[in-house]
């Protein structure tokens, strides 16, 4: 088994950051700087596309978790994002995306392959970074963990938390279905999942199918007005509160 | 103008409860407890058929909303409910009403009609009442309004809120489209408005026609997983936040 690799520790704001490898993957832990006599929840984030781990949308939903609930939160680099090398597979599909959105020709029949190949690697360094995470003493081996991914984050996460019964909550939004009903088939724990009523890139019907698909006998559609890119910031809110419920803490 | 007639008052737990008419229709009046001092936001609540002014479901969301954000929370008896008579109409309606649940028909064609009748008279009630809070000194005549109602809490509450404009966001839910599709294209206040996904009693496709009706910019849609009687009480949490957020204090 890996072991987190410790690269680089900061605190501002109450909260500590942590930089780390676990085999070979970059990640980031953030910690309430109150400290590690306590155990306490994990939630694992998964970026959007062409983000990282450190993007604002990150370091944001983090500081709502740490601060708001006393959460764990960890943050994966994507294949080919962040600090991670692109390989000739990650260039071909992004200049594809690039060529269709500057077309206006619709990116789904792009993005909907190109984020389940990241699947395919994602879903394992995932498993493996929770083993390691859950060595920490703050963290624990059976404390609640929950995930939160939106976009690529939903792309990565409905396979994982599929195949990872120590997820017990998890908030989803903004993809399509084709490579993720099947998955979402599998998911029995609450869900949290949001798309956009307007959006000019995911049909309305699409959403509404995946949402449909999941099995969990507790989930929430949270639907707003708006184009894909308007996604509220109230949502992080709302997810915040509906981990918190469900985690713990 | 018809001025709100106290004729009780108590007090319990950091809320104050009065009692009122106004122009003979029975209302409840839940403000904070520490007073009068300052002035603060109100939200009118329409309760559900066959409950009145303080149903549970009313008391538990004025507490949320007394004391978590310091607003005042009316509620009226809605037409042949609760301290009011009941009609021949509405005998004619329940007993119809009645008879189709017994049968296992569909309630559709009775609520819509019959809850459309009582809205012709609520909605000019509920604007006399307001007239009535605004002239209380701790309410103000230029203060924020909201609305928060569920099933005939939004029958009432679309034709009020679109006729209505010192209201300025309000929360609505659980009620056919036929006979308020209409209204809700007059609305463009921010609207939340909650539907259950396997509602046995109101199709999926016509509630979320509903809220696609609505002309708000800002709109968000829960649905929730369950029955239509499953509706969560988180909701009422969400709502409150909401109310709050666009209410201000």
């Amino acid at each position: 088994m890996n072991s987190l690799n410790f690269t680089a520790e900061s605190s501002s704001n109450g909260m500590v950051e942590r930089d780390f490898t676990v085999g070979g993957v970059p990640g980031v832990l953030w910690s309430p700087a109150s400290g590690t006599a306590e155990r306490a929840p994990l939630v694992l984030m998964g970026h959007g596309g062409g983000a990282h781990k450190k993007h604002p949308a990150m370091t944001g939903r983090a500081t709502l978790l740490v601060h708001g609930f006393g959460f764990h939160v960890a943050v994966l680099d994507a294949p080919g994002h962040g600090d991670r090398p692109r390989g000739a597979d990650d260039e071909r599909d992004i200049a594809a995306l690039r060529k269709a959105q500057a077309a206006g020709e619709p990116v789904g029949p792009i993005v909907v392959p190109y984020n389940a190949r990241l699947a395919e690697s994602a879903v394992g360094e995932w498993r493996a970074a929770l083993d390691a995470l859950q060595e920490l003493p703050e963290i624990g081996a059976d404390g609640p963990v929950g995930y939160f991914g939106i976009a690529l984050g939903t792309a990565l996460g409905i396979p994982l938390v599929a195949a990872e019964p120590r997820i017990r909550a998890a908030v989803f939004g903004l993809h399509w279905p084709d490579a993720l009903t099947e998955y979402a088939r599998r998911i029995t724990v609450p869900v949290e999942f949001a798309l956009q009523w307007d959006d000019e890139l995911i049909p309305r019907e699409d959403s509404l199918a995946l949402f449909d698909a999941f099995a969990s006998q507790e989930k929430t559609l949270h639907a707003n007005a708006g184009k894909h890119f308007d996604f509220p910031r109230f949502e992080a809110d709302s997810a915040a509160r509906f981990l918190a419920r469900h985690l713990g803490h």
